[in-house]
This record gives structure tokens, sequence and C-alpha cells, in this order.
């Protein structure tokens, strides 16, 4: 990796910046030509439909340790192709506000989160993830074409994501409460693992964002596996979208998919044998992925002035 | 009325102050022990679970307002019996701090908005309610027993609500888009109204607050009325667990029961024969609920120590 540092840096060669925005965290993986990896960089989160100004000050101050890993200088900024994932582009009125930055790069290729994960998780080949986090997407790139569903956000969408298990499982729990749904042992499950017994859950809840919602999916997964009826069906409710999400995707031509996220690995179990059967584990991350998109776009480009 | 006022400034005879605090405004009805109204007073959001600070400044200020208008001073605030129903004191630690709150009344007796609002629809009898406007709540009060259902906010309860329809309307819309859920007119009807087209929905409904959920509610009624399936097994959903809600008020031996808010009048037609058989037109409004209520508990204070 040193000789690899040396020659971007003496030769003034391509680089190339793979940039991972999210609602959390934004991270930058800087490499050369041939993809080897020349630094890495971290900044604070980068998601332009909850806040735009802090979004493009976290793309540009993880690209900036990105350079200063590879002892490069704010300069070498100008040298740099990135490629751009980030949440909440998939809305064309937030994409064109990014569009429109003035960015400090060489050239800049913008694309959503899920977009690069997809590239990360197939190494730059064709192919489809589903992520299953807190909340829930999915994604296809085959033969140039890409298409994306879900990513709706909490409440509305992300359906058989963490946030969506939790929200109904309490939905469910509070209406056990009240006599007005089936008993379940969701209710007394959330009452420990809150600390709060009856009403008191409500006032727990309020102002909930989605991740403490997600912090009550695996619970509800739990309560599902021991065989409560009511939690049972919301997960098999959650599972099977994503077992249509995963037809929708493999019918656009993709062989396989890959599954991201936390939730991941335990909502896997609980979709049906014939999804699995097409399950592939990602061979690498986002930002990886941005790289990809960069250098292809660039490629394109080229190929286009050619 | 003038005389009825005349006779509480100058005999210095009891007061009774009826205090409806919600969300968005409260309101304060002054009578004597007869229950005339001496005035009336209004000020801005009264809900302890949202801003405790804000919920007992309006009381306060809507109980002066009220005075003023009956010709008296700050200092009959102290002659005062004040029942007060506010939103949120069903949960215990909302309430426990709104009674520790060093209030200006003579006396004041706590209880929940929907229990006065049940006392007022039946002129301070026994009776039913059903709450059903941006969010939904049921209360029963029969000899001296209360019990409410639901309450439980936005988006964890308030099934059978405005925002309730609205939110699963816009999720069903959304999984139409994404062609993962059956095609609605849900869909274009929204477009329509929001003035936004597929995705767009999205950015639209980012940081919606329940009320802009709810105004969404009467396209979902209006598109089951027109046969949509989507929307009709949304809307029978929400009317099938209000037909529940109204039988389990029913079931602790209240003859009928009231509906209130402002989704009450589209949502009753969809109710089963049974439950509208048991409908009745309310009484009265929860301010005139919160002074009946007022005057009760003095009574019994009083009888309590002779």
């Amino acid at each position: 990796m040193n000789s690899a540092r040396t020659s971007a840096r003496t030769t003034g060669g391509p680089l190339y910046l793979g940039i991972d925005g999210g609602g959390s965290k934004c991270r930058a993986l800087l490499t050369d030509a041939g993809g080897r990896v020349l630094g890495t960089g971290v900044a604070g989160p980068a998601n332009p439909f909850q806040h735009y100004e802090g979004a493009v000050d976290s793309i540009a101050e993880a690209s900036l340790a990105a350079l200063a890993e590879a002892g490069l200088g704010e300069e070498a900024l100008a040298r740099a192709v990135a490629g751009v994932g980030l949440a909440g582009v998939n809305v064309p009125s937030i994409r064109e506000r990014v569009c429109r930055w003035g960015h400090p790069f060489a050239a800049m290729y913008l694309t959503t989160d899920i977009h690069i994960a997809c590239l990360g998780a197939h190494g730059g080949e064709d192919g489809a993830v589903i992520v299953a986090g807190t909340g829930s997407v999915g994604h296809v790139s085959v033969r140039g074409r890409s298409h994306t569903y879900g990513a709706h956000g909490f409440p509305l969408g992300d359906k058989g994501s963490g946030a969506w298990l939790g929200l109904e499982g309490m939905r469910a729990a509070l209406l056990s409460l009240d006599g007005l749904g089936p008993g379940t042992e969701l209710l007394p499950d959330f009452e420990d693992h809150l600390d709060a017994s009856g009403l008191e859950l409500v006032a727990r809840m309020a102002g909930a964002r989605p991740g403490d919602y997600g912090a009550l999916a695996r619970r509800v997964l739990a309560c599902a596996g021991r065989g409560d009826a009511v939690a049972l069906e919301i997960v098999m409710e959650g599972a099977g979208y994503l077992d249509r999400l995963a037809a929708r995707l493999l019918s656009h031509g993709a062989e396989c998919f890959a599954m991201l996220g936390g939730l991941a690995p335990h909502i896997a179990p609980w979709l049906s044998a014939g999804t699995r059967a097409s399950l592939v584990p990602p061979r690498g991350q986002p930002d990886s992925g941005a790289v990809a998109y960069a250098i292809a776009m660039a490629a394109t480009a080229t190929a286009g002035l050619g």
C-alpha cells in the first residue's frame, strides 16, 4: 500500500474517492486508478434529505481526511474523481439540490446510497441487494439499468425493517393492553425491556425515533420464534414483503441478491426457501462500490469524449 | 346572564371553572354553582405530555380571561373550584407532574380530556364517547367508574382516526407505486391532492405531523366510497376497530355512546348497523363536562368533610 501511496503522490496520477454518506456518518475511501486503497476518512452525518448543509460539509471533511491519510493536501481534491452515494437522492428535488453543489472535485458522480451498496456487494458487477436495518430498501443494477424499491422512510414505508417490526409490535402490544386485540407476549416483553408498565409504555415511546423502534425488532423476532401468534403474524407480514421485494429485484434479470444491514442476519431465516436460495454473501462494502461507480462513470465520460 | 354575573361578583358565592386543555388550545368556562355561564376564555395549547410549562400557563391564562369576561379580577381565582381535563394525564407520570403544580385555584380536580368530553356529551351523566378526529380514543363513565381505551398517540395507536387513515392510505399508495402492493386509486388521488408525482410524495410527507396525515383521511374515505378495494380495506379495518371499541365501552354498562371529533360524521356511516343503533348525538361540549366534573368532585369532597 505504501508504494501505491507514493506512486499516486509522486506521479500525480488519477485519484478516485468513494463516498458513502448516511444518516449517522460519512465514509470516504481514496484509491488509485487500479482500485488500490490510499486512505480512508470518516466524518459526521451526510443525509441531504435531513440536513443539506451538514451533508455536503461531511462529504468534504471525510474526503480531506482520506487525502491526509494518503499524505496528500487539500489541493489534491481537484485531482479526485468522486463517486458519491447518498440517502434521499432518489427524490428528484433532493438530487437536484446536491447536483447544484459547487463541489471541490475534478468530477462528481452522484447516486443513491443503495446503488453503491449494491455495487459494493457485487464487486462492481451486476446484482441486487436488500438492506434491512432500521429501514428497508431494495435495489437492482443490471446491464446499466437500476431500479430501487422502498426507502420511503419511517413511519410511511420501510416495511420489514427493524423500525417497522418495532412499531407494529408496539401497536399490537397496546391493542392487547386495551383488550382490543389478541393477547400477546409482546406486551410483558416490552414492559420488561423498557422497564415500564401498561400505559407508561406510551410515555416511554413518546417522540421515539426510528432507531428506538428498531431496538425492539429483535424482541419481536424472538417472540415470534417462541410461537407467539401476534408476533408471528407481524414477522411473516414483514418477511413476506421482503420475499416480494426480492422477487421483484430478480425479475429485472439479477441472478442473486445480497442482504445488508443490522437486521439482515436475523430476518433472513424468516424468508421463504425460494428467496433464500438466491441469497449470496456481500463481497464488499458501500464505499468500495462508490469507488467502482466513480471509475465506471469516469470511463464512460472519457469514452464519450473520444 | 347579567344577573348571574352580578350575583357571583357581589355575593362572593362559589365559582366553578371548567378547563378543556388540548394540543391546539385551552378553553375555560366559568359558571356559578347553578351552572350558569359567567364567562369564557381561550388560550394557547395545554397538552402537558407535549409541553408541561406551556400547558399550566395556558390553563392560568384561559382562566383569567374567563374571570375578566365576568368582570372579576385575578384574586377571584382563589374562590374558583377548577375541573381540569387534559390530554396525556392518563399516563401516570404526566398526571403526577400536573398534580404537583402549585395551582392558583381553591381546589383543582384533574382528569383526562376524554373524561370531560364524555361528561359534556351526556350532560354530566353516565355514558360513553368515542372521539375520532386526528387521533382516536374511547371512554366510558358508569356509576363512578371510568375506563379509557386508545389515545396512544401517532403513529403507535389512534387506529380508525384521521391520522391513521391517512398514514395507512399513504403506505398503501407507496406500495402500489413500487408494484409491491395492489394498484389503488389512492396513488393518483394523493398525487393530485399534494401536487407531487411518484417519489415526490415521500419528500412532501417528510416530517409530516399527525394533522398532515389526518388531512388525507377524507380522501381515503372518498376512494373507499367509490369502491377502491385498497381504500375499502383500510376504512373497514379502521371502522372495525371503532366497532370493537364501541362494544367494549358498552360492555361496562353504558346504554349508548356519542361520537365527537372532526372525523366522526364521516366515519360513522362505515360503522356496523349494530354500533350505529347505540349512537346518540352529544348534548354538550367538553368544557361544560369539566364544570360538571368540578361541581361533582367538590360535592363529594364536602360530603367527605361532613
